[in-house]
C-alpha cells in the first residue's frame, strides 16, 4: 500500500485500522478518519491553514492547567458539549433537564452544612438558596450529594482568582437532610465572559461571537440507584439567555432569584440587609441499573 | 435561542457564527462545526468517552515543545498530512512528487559547501548524496537552496538526542552549483518508530498498528519562481515501504541506495571504506506567479 492520492487515502488508513481489537475503538476510529478527511477534502486547506489548525490546537492544549481548561472551552462554544449532553441524558417526565459541566467544576469542594454561607471573604448581594431533591414522582432523597459552584458578582470564580483570595469560596458540597432538602447562603452569581484571552477567544473574535454567559449557579447532584444530574440554574432577565456562549440556557432551568427586603429569611435568620432568594426544586432520574427504574 | 437538543443544535451554532465577517473562516468554521457534529452524531459517545476525547487533546497539546510537535504526528497518522498534501501539490509531468514535512524539520539547519560531512559526531555507514534540481523540462537550476535531514542508523535525528550529541547533525542547507547539482556526505538513514510515548502511540496501539517509518532522506528544496518542494527520497527494500505509519511512500519516491565497494567515489574523493551511494534529481513545478508557469 503506497501512492496514496485524494481519492485513495481515506480507504488507505481505514484499511490500516480495521485490525484494531476494541471494536468501539474501531468505530470511533473509522468514523473519525472518514469525518476529519471529509472535512479536509470539503475546506482544502492550503498548508499554511494547516500549519494554522497544528498551532492553535498547540496553543489550546499549552492553555490547559489545573486552573483552565481550553479544550473543554472549546467543545462548549462549538456546541459539542450539549450535543454530547443530549446524546447521553434524554429527560424523562419530572426529573430536571441538564447542561454543560463547565471548566471550573473542582472534584474537592469543601464540604458545608445547610445553613453555611459559602461566600468566604467575597463581597456581593447576599443570596440564599433553597432546594430539594426527589424522585421523577416526587420521593425525597434524604442523603443525596449536592455540589455547588458559582461566580462572584464580577464574573470571576474562585479557582480564577485563588492567588487574590487563597481559598476556595462560592463552591461546597452539602447533603440533602431528612427530608430531601439543602439550603445555604452565598453571594448572587454575575453573567461573565468566558476566559477568552486565549485560543478559543481568538475563535470567538474570529467568528464574530461575544463571549458571555447568562448569570447561574451550578448543580451537580447525586444519589446511589440514580443519574447524576449535572445542571446550572440560570437567574432570570439576565440579558445573555439567548445567546450564551456554550449554548447551554433551557427555560426549565431559568428561575427567578427573588429580591427580598431585610427581615426574616426563609431559614428563620434575621438579616438586616436585603437579598435574593432562589428555591429549586431537582428531580432525579433512576439509574439504569435501580431495580425501580423509569 | 435556548433549548438546545440533538435535533437543533448544529443550526443553533451554525446561526450563532453566521456573523462571521471574513467569509473564509465563516466557511472553514461553518464545515468544522458540520462535521464534528455529524461525527459526535454517529459515535454517541458516553460522558466518560467525552472526557477521555478532552484529555486525550490536552495531553498531545502538552507532550508539544520545541523539540516535538505530537499534533503533527497526529495529523500525519491519520492520513490528513497527506491529504492535504495531495490536494495542495498536484504534480505535473517531470516534476518530483511530494510527501510529509514530518515532524524533525528545523528552520535554521546549518549552512554547508557542496562536498561537505554533515554528520558530525555521528557514526553509521558512509553515504553520499549527489543530486541534481532541474524545471520539469530539465533545466537546471543554479543557486536553488536545499535543505536535508535524515536520522542516524538507528533511527534517530539529532534533535531527539541534543543533550548528548550537543549540535545538529545530518541536517543542512546546500545551494546547487552553475550546473543545478549539489552532493554531500552523511551516513546511511535506518528505518525508525515515530516517538510512540504519547498520546500518538496509545492510538496506534489501540488500532492494532506500528509505529514504524521506512528509512528515508528530507529534501525541502526551493527556487525562485517555482513551487517549494517537500519531499523524501526512500531506500529501496526497506520492509516497511507498505505500511509507513505516516502514509508518505510514493513508487517515485523509492531509489537504490547503491553499496559500492571502497575506491574513487562520485565526487573524486578516495574512500577506504565501502559506502551507500543516492543519486536523484529533482524536477521543480513553476509557481502560479512565474511567466513561465506550467
Amino acid at each position: 500500500m503506497r501512492n496514496f492520492s485524494e481519492t485513495n487515502i481515506t480507504e488507505a488508513v481505514l484499511e490500516r485500522i480495521a485490525g484494531a481489537t476494541d471494536p468501539r475503538i474501531k468505530q470511533v476510529s473509522e468514523a473519525l478518519v472518514r469525518h476529519l478527511h471529509a472535512f479536509v477534502r470539503e475546506i482544502r486547506p492550503t498548508q499554511k491553514e494547516w500549519d494554522y489548525g497544528i498551532d492553535f490546537l498547540t496553543r489550546t492544549g499549552h492553555m490547559c492547567d489545573d486552573k483552565r481548561q481550553e479544550f473543554i472551552l472549546l467543545s462548549d462554544t462549538l456546541g459539542v458539549s450539549m450535543l454530547v449532553d443530549a446524546i447521553n441524558h434524554p429527560v424523562p417526565e419530572g426529573a430536571t433537564e441538564t447542561t454543560v459541566l463547565g471548566p471550573f467544576f473542582v472534584q474537592a469542594a469543601p464540604e458545608k452544612q445547610n445553613g453555611d454561607d459559602i461566600s468566604g471573604s467575597m463581597e456581593g448581594d447576599p443570596m440564599i438558596v433553597t432546594g430539594s431533591v426527589s424522585t421523577v414522582d416526587g420521593k425525597p432523597l434524604p442523603g443525596a450529594v449536592v455540589d455547588v459552584w458559582h461566580s462572584d458578582n464580577d464574573g470571576y470564580y474562585d479557582v480564577q482568582q485563588l492567588d487574590e483570595i487563597g481559598d476556595l469560596a462560592m463552591r461546597a458540597r452539602f447533603h440533602t437532610d431528612a427530608n430531601g432538602r439543602f439550603h445555604f447562603w452565598s453571594i448572587k452569581p454575575a453573567a461573565y465572559p468566558i476566559p477568552h484571552d486565549g485560543p478559543v477567544g481568538e475563535m470567538l473574535e474570529a467568528q464574530g461571537r461575544h463571549p458571555w454567559r447568562p448569570a447561574h449557579v451550578h448543580f451537580m447532584i447525586s444519589a446511589p440507584g440514580f443519574e447524576q444530574l449535572v445542571t446550572h440554574v440560570f437567574v432570570a432577565g439576565d440579558k445573555y439567555l439567548d445567546s450564551d456562549v456554550v449554548f447551554g440556557v433551557k427555560d426549565s432551568l431559568i428561575h427567578d432569584f427573588v429580591h427580598c427586603p431585610a427581615g426574616r429569611a426563609p431559614d428563620g435568620r434575621m438579616v438586616d440587609a436585603a437579598y435574593y432568594h432562589l428555591n429549586y426544586d431537582f428531580g432525579l432520574k433512576r439509574a439504569a441499573g435501580n431495580p425501580q427504574a423509569a
